[in-house]
């Protein structure tokens, strides 16, 4: 019998009035959506009128921590942001880690629902259950650093942790993201949304641990995660020392790291400048999040050149693609600055490099010249009108307030075949697998309920050659779909419901995932979840999305890829001659959706939807 | 009868044995230098051997903060940073205010003495009396802010308030500052100095206000202080909503506000890029220091444009001029940027700019080539090439390495008549006062213990036409030599030892401000201070100062201008044709070194320094 004993609760936030009011955790959203990103989409999905304008007044702008967030249970310092996407018109989730989800529990709360649009900008600020609406007025347009700083000064304590929105969120910059501290609820435009409620700034203080039920099983659950952690080969042999650009240079070698807008995958390398060597000798310290003892997230500072004295918390793999690899920069330098200029401008750096990147291509192809650009010779390799573009989107300048709408919508603008070349799925831009050398990757970028998303069901066996759940052949497409389905729904509930790093589950415990969650779960709250019950979370978690997804319009025809995936196969390297035809996209659909219990149009079916227990709306 | 009742101790620092002792701080010291700047320069001439190189090892790096500083008395958080300085040679001093000064009282202590030098980068964390030595290996080469936030973090107590120095101070570029928060103990190359100790930063955190001797008389002595300073005419109706940027306009109407390296002042009016309007246009908040109500310091934010999302704690009044005018810039977005960049680098604003002027006025001479600046089109009014030279002076490139040893050195090596041109007096860059219409301004710069420095003996009389002690016209030479003194001596001990807020003093209380400070550290310290006896602390301050100087090899011939005031006058505006020929001033000095009793070489006579109960080494 189920048991919840969590012990937090709802802070449900109304803008439009500046008011607050608290309600309870009920059991059965416990039972059946664990944490984190379940709550906040299964609220969306409850409370949001379909086909709401995702800048609209009424769209919810949700923040939920997991379960195990500030209890101690490593690396679960993480919360989901959710609303509907101004990029996408789908389902928008990110996370982001740090010490603001600690805070957020520690002050008392599992999820924070944002309604509503204030009048003025304002921010909040929370203490452990006290809520104060404050005037954003001085802080408008402030990058990100200098907001939190001045929060904190205006606060008169400097304990507080700030999620913010940059000048690129108050102008609801499509790709614009969420920041507290360094780092960032960075994808789908969660920060325009924020924007959009005029809501600069939420800063939060908790002082009160969250209380574990069951101290005797907790500290046992925990030893035996910290145990696998220690067990893994790569968790902190290399990962907690390079965090994650220890994949630029395998993915390099596998011929599946971008370049060049997709067009030169393989063909050059820029490990050089951009692999693992170039990027160990920047790395200045590690910043883990709370109660993590990885701290796979790398600071890195340029000490000298034309960018001297940039530092940035990354860049990431992710990073060191978009606003490298697939901008055709391989001088690290420029991309520490411009990771660091994202962050304090409040941007994605994935959607931002990528369309920047797309915006290179049809320079160089004549279809952009210096008229459209600005005067900016926008080829590929040129850091500083990378910079400068980055600058042009924030404040929707030029060409700048095109790409800040992302590739999709603005290749709809430009027309010209462009969007052949816009390297997106849904509208959100493509992370730095070249899904035609990993087709696992493909699908799931296809099918996420967030566009092109790795981080949604991330195929590590095709990364790592980890067998689990059975040995994987990155270019079969056979046996994908049920592949898919299984890194999904096991992510799903373990890193975006009870949020559990990602990392943590790829490298240490992938095979006992669900098990280990549910563990550390019961003893923290009194819950007597299974390991099976635990993995029916995270496929509940991503039919709900898909209802969500469906009632906005999006159909099967929309879990596809652009025409180059499709059409034109990787040039040179080790996954030379690969790509993803239409008719392998189709055969790995169909199993996907046979797998889901999902009709042929990717819709769930009746069954599917009454063994998970879902009412649709 | 002398009661010395301070509460702090001086904490004494051994870098190269990583150790520290506690003082008791001497009565003697007290009743003879108060505070401050006084017991610092006081510790350096007792304890630095003449000629000691500043930075060699052996240089002392002394922190003295006031004794009403954390007090509850208004405008008194500052301290005193003191060193020989690395860029005249001279007595370095320098005051910061903020929030580190009260940390540091808070913390226990007067006075921080810093020796020797630290075999590797360290930072020092002090937390109410217990010091700890950190290494600073990851914050090498890192920025102001960066330096402060990463610090705040690895002590995790974000309550730690930080003094650091920036890549320049690391880099012993000559000019670099000291930075706390957004504040800087700014000029004299102070920054190089705590490089040169391998010193990074300061972390201090206090928790303990200090004790009060008598209540009652110090609530009647701050509230006869508010009173004072709410009905100045100028302090809350204009000061307070504007800062020290509300003298741009009445000094471009003076004809005073030096423009383009002094060549053109009075000729070009900038008043609309860089007049009072236009700041206040940008003010985004005040940033007052700990106590202070007035809160002088505007904060000010960049909207948009090509500098969009720069913000920095001023420009005040004299970077209005250092990155403004006197490098032809009138474009107020720029001056923050450039504002801003100095802080995060660490490099004084006025020094920083008016070498760049320098350069840019050789350049346009022909004297220094697109050669020499690397490509960069160094003429007035570039604030790209600005920016961009604030950068090559951090990191020691080409010109850069040049500019940043200051405009004495650097046209000792450059030759050909350039130091006719460089706006120095003692190796110390000249202040935005345009010294040729405001004479006493001149000998002040001329005969400051620190070289050109405005702050040393500020003759308000000649900017706000107050008759305190008595009517002055600007361009009188008789009788300046006399009210220097009063201004240097009054300031000396109310801003300079008292650490009371220079504003305060020239807006307030100018003529009680010596009766006011004794009042308030009387009722604060239990001491019984008269208003002559603190005068006379002042004067003894001076003497001291002029003492270490003589050692060092200063003479009368170093008490003088460039050679550009000597013989050539302000050509347009209201203070056409004005300049000090070498005559002019020599009647000044004769006048002022008379007044100190001091002989014809400017050296403190027997009897005086009897008078004044200095024994020299």
């Amino acid at each position: 019998m189920f048991k919840g004993g969590y012990t937090g609760k709802i802070l449900r936030v109304d803008l439009s009035s500046l008011s607050a009011k608290e309600e309870k955790l009920p059991d059965a959203l416990v039972k059946n959506y664990l944490g984190g990103a379940g709550f906040a989409i299964k609220y969306l999905y409850d409370e949001l009128k379909p086909r709401t304008p995702a800048l609209d007044k009424n769209n919810k702008l949700i923040f939920a921590v997991g379960p195990l967030t500030a209890t101690g249970a490593p690396c679960a310092s993480r919360m989901a942001v959710v609303a509907k996407s101004p990029l996408t018109g789908a389902v928008g989730m990110a996370l982001s880690g740090g010490q603001f989800p600690s805070e957020m529990k520690m002050a008392g709360y599992d999820i924070i629902i944002i309604e509503g649009r204030a009048e003025k900008p304002i921010y909040i600020a929370i203490k452990d259950g006290k809520v104060q609406f404050r005037s954003a007025a001085k802080i408008a347009g402030m990058m990100t650093t200098d907001t939190q700083l001045f929060i904190k000064e205006e606060l008169r304590d400097q304990n507080y942790r700030i999620a913010c929105i940059g000048p690129a969120g108050e102008r609801r910059v499509l790709m614009a993201c969420i920041v507290n501290e360094r780092r960032a609820a960075g994808r789908k435009g969660l920060g325009a949304v924020m924007g959009s409620k005029n809501l600069k700034a939420i800063a939060i203080r908790g002082t009160k641990r969250p209380a574990i039920a069951d101290a005797k099983a907790f500290k046992k659950a925990r030893a035996a995660m910290l145990k696998n952690m220690k067990d893994s080969p790569v968790l902190y042999p290399q990962f907690s020392k390079a965090g994650t650009p220890m994949v630029v240079d395998p993915m390099t070698e596998m011929g599946i790291f971008s370049t060049k807008n997709w067009s030169a995958t393989g063909q050059i390398s820029m490990i050089k400048g951009l692999g693992r060597e170039t990027q160990d000798t920047m790395i200045i310290n590690r910043n883990p999040c709370n109660d993590c003892p990885v701290g796979c997230s790398q600071v890195k500072m340029v000490k000298n050149g034309p960018y001297a004295g940039y530092l940035s918390e990354g860049p990431e793999f992710e990073t060191t693609y978009s606003l490298g690899s697939t901008v055709g920069v391989d001088y690290l330098p420029a991309v520490i600055a411009a990771d660091r200029l994202c962050d304090e401008y409040g941007i994605d750096t994935i959607s931002a490099g990528v369309s920047i990147g797309w915006a290179m291509e049809l320079y160089e192809k004549g279809i952009l010249t210096k008229k459209d650009t600005g005067g900016l010779d926008l080829k590929f390799g040129n850091h500083a009108a990378v910079i400068e573009m980055l600058r042009k989107i924030t404040y929707q300048e030029g060409l700048g307030a095109l790409l800040g709408q992302g590739t999709k919508k603005a290749a709809a603008k430009i027309g010209k075949g462009t969007s052949d070349y816009a390297m997106q799925i849904k509208g959100l831009e493509m992370p730095a697998y070249d899904i035609r050398g990993a087709k696992a990757h493909g699908l799931n970028y296809a099918t996420s309920y967030t566009g092109a998303d790795h981080n949604r069901g991330y195929a590590f066996q095709e990364i790592f050659d980890i067998p689990i759940p059975e040995k994987v052949d990155r270019n079969a497409i056979k046996g994908k779909g049920r592949l898919t389905k299984w890194n999904q729904d096991t992510r799903a509930v373990t890193c975006d419901c009870a949020t559990m790093c990602a990392f943590l589950l790829d490298m240490a415990v992938p095979a006992v995932a669900c098990q280990n969650t549910a563990d550390l779960i019961n003893a923290a709250a009194g819950t007597d979840f299974t390991s099976a019950e635990i993995e029916k979370i995270g496929e509940r978690l991503n039919n709900t999305a898909r209802l969500f997804n469906i009632a906005e319009g999006f159909t099967r025809k929309d879990d596809t890829f652009p025409k180059r995936i499709l059409t034109e196969s990787i040039k040179a390297g080790a996954s030379k001659g690969q790509l993803i035809s239409q008719k392998d996209l189709d055969e790995m659909l169909d199993e996907y959706y046979m797998e889901r219990g999902w009709d042929k149009n990717g819709k769930p079916t009746p069954a599917k939807l009454k063994e998970l227990g879902i009412k649709t709306r």
